[in-house]
């Protein structure tokens, strides 16, 4: 409790710093070199399978490209740099990473690592000079999404967390029918996502590089969508888990369900799994409803409200995500996706373990 | 602590019991009777909108007939004897229906008054040698509950509870996916049942009448559900409660979420609601799943599993859940919607109020 009251005043405080922060103009040279061109160039830091999916939609972009990785893999380096003509100067390693902070092709890095991870190759990117991607859930507490906010102000550089939903049409217009209550007020949500997860010596499975398991991989996206569905943030969560295979899930969690009760009135009940498949976002309004069904994956999201099907064109969600931090870095706006909103998501993350060992409710007041 | 587990040692000496009676073969005047035709008459107890809706779907029944009713109205008295060609002299009101047990036209009571009524009607028809129907929830409590299975047992009655669903194609679809195990093991069940309520002068918002509010009326469905599609009993139950209008809902629960986790490790996410709109079954197997989309409704049942479309026929689930009890009388066999699933299903009501009372998980072992 000492240190959840900590991490409140922490958090507080590092939001009127931001506030206070972006009222003088800021010129740093990275803002300098920005401007000079409309397109800005990304290296992917850890070229895993989701950094593959992120460069390959890059190319869909208008206001970014590949410019860059960073890869503690050898054999990567001549793929990446075949596949996307990025010359020698710009890959690193892990351990020459910091001289990103001399390359001025490289203006933002995305974070694409293990969760564990995280803290030090944003907090490195903030102090080589660098705006910063940085792949959900933010890190493995709010101590740490707390420093990495503190990173990037102290070197006046963005942040944003790799929040793809929020830049979907459909979630869209979730978040503008309950944030505007179109409806009327929201009574009930339902998110839930989960899938059978495969290989068991992946790194997702390793509490020591993924922190928790499919709460912290795929939950997340569920307390994002009532979170962004209600623009509200929760004042009580409560939680339950359960396990059925704990050889495969031995260091990480299964499956967990959780409640979160908004200070408007909604509740919204949630779950998430890496041994079921469900994909499904629900709000009950007082006028109405929306849902979609596939809601949290990779295409499929299909919208659907007590008026209709919602029409809205498939778009390239990485693209539009990528494009909408580098304007904010070119247009010095802060990210809808902020490290404020993966710390938010971090602190119901802590919130639910913390039910979950206690058997009780947890305030977040 | 100390009432429930007198409920439990009660309600497993009545199971022993029903056990116990059922191998001798039971002749008494009603079996007798029942056995000299193939159609059996039924007498509705309560004439609201449900007994209307109950008696009109009987005209498509092959094994029972409606033979006669009970209401405190006499105005309906009238309408129902012309609209059924109903003997006056099997017309009954509240005061004069004990004398019903001389009627040998009444085989089945179905009992459809509000929820407070249940046990006093049902142990009433009981006494007066008839089978019994009894709406759900069963009764206000497992007290009640257990008085009625004993009281049909002790005049060699059979008793059922009116859970349509089981009567229903695409439910027992799902029930015999799930119990079968077709899919594998269940892993995780959302079942969800909530609408908004009109009239705020109805017996549904009364306490003294209803007992509770949607978890009485509705979620009641949903709980079910999780039971019959696992063939499980829960554990350990937690829950949650959230009020929005409190005038409205003053005496009874407005919206519930809880959790059922059973031994298996299925667990089971549901919730209910007086105010929302939402109407869903969902179970993730290991190795596929099953969805009911408007599941708990008087119509529109539409099942999908992992491998496609259920195919099931539409049926009229009230007259295939008549036709059952009454093959289940004059077969001598106990319905599958027997009492003691009604007890079931209240004794995880109790639980669920329990839950919310204390904010703490409460163990069903």
């Amino acid at each position: 409790m000492q240190r959840r009251r900590f991490i409140r005043q922490l958090s507080s405080s590092i939001g009127a710093a931001a506030l206070a922060g972006s009222a003088p103009a800021i010129i740093v040279r990275n803002t300098l070199a920005q401007t000079r061109r409309n397109s800005l160039g990304f290296a992917f830091v850890g070229l895993g399978n989701y950094a593959t999916r992120l460069a390959s939609n890059l190319a869909d972009a208008e206001h970014c490209h590949i410019a860059g990785v960073v890869t503690g893999t050898p054999a990567k380096e001549k793929t990446w740099a075949e596949q996307y003509n990025i010359p020698d100067a710009n890959i690193y390693n892990y351990e020459n990473y910091d001289s990103i902070a001399n390359n001025d092709d490289i203006d933002i890095v995305y974070v694409v690592l293990p969760n564990s991870m995280h803290m030090e190759y944003v907090i490195r990117a903030a102090e080589a000079g660098k705006h910063v991607i940085c792949e959900k859930p933010m890190a493995l507490n709010t101590d740490q999404c707390a420093r990495m906010i503190a990173a990037c102000e102290n070197n006046n550089v963005k942040l944003s967390i790799g929040y793809r939903c929020q830049f979907h049409p459909v979630h869209q217009e979730i978040i503008r029918i309950g944030q505007n209550k179109e409806m009327g007020a929201t009574k009930v949500i339902q998110a839930d996502f989960g899938f059978r997860i495969g290989n068991p010596n992946q790194w997702r499975l390793k509490k020591e590089l993924a922190g928790g398991g499919a709460l912290y991989d795929v939950g997340v996206y569920c307390i994002q969508a009532a979170r962004y569905a209600t623009g509200e943030e929760p004042v009580s969560v409560s939680a339950q888990e359960i396990k059925t295979d704990p050889v495969k899930f031995n260091e990480v969690d299964e499956t967990i369900l959780w409640q979160m009760k908004f200070a408007s009135g909604a509740i919204a009940s949630c779950s998430t799994s890496y041994s079921s498949n469900f994909n499904r976002f629900y709000a009950a309004m007082e006028g109405g409803w929306t849902r979609i069904d596939s809601a949290y994956g990779y295409g499929g999201q299909t919208g659907t409200t007590s008026k209709g099907a919602i029409e809205a064109p498939e778009n390239n969600m990485w693209a539009a995500q990528m494009d909408d931090f580098s304007l904010c870095v070119q247009e010095d706006r802060k990210s809808r996706v902020s490290g404020e909103e993966g710390l938010h998501d971090v602190r119901v993350l802590d919130a639910i373990y913390e039910s979950i060992a206690t058997e009780k409710p947890v305030d977040l007041i």
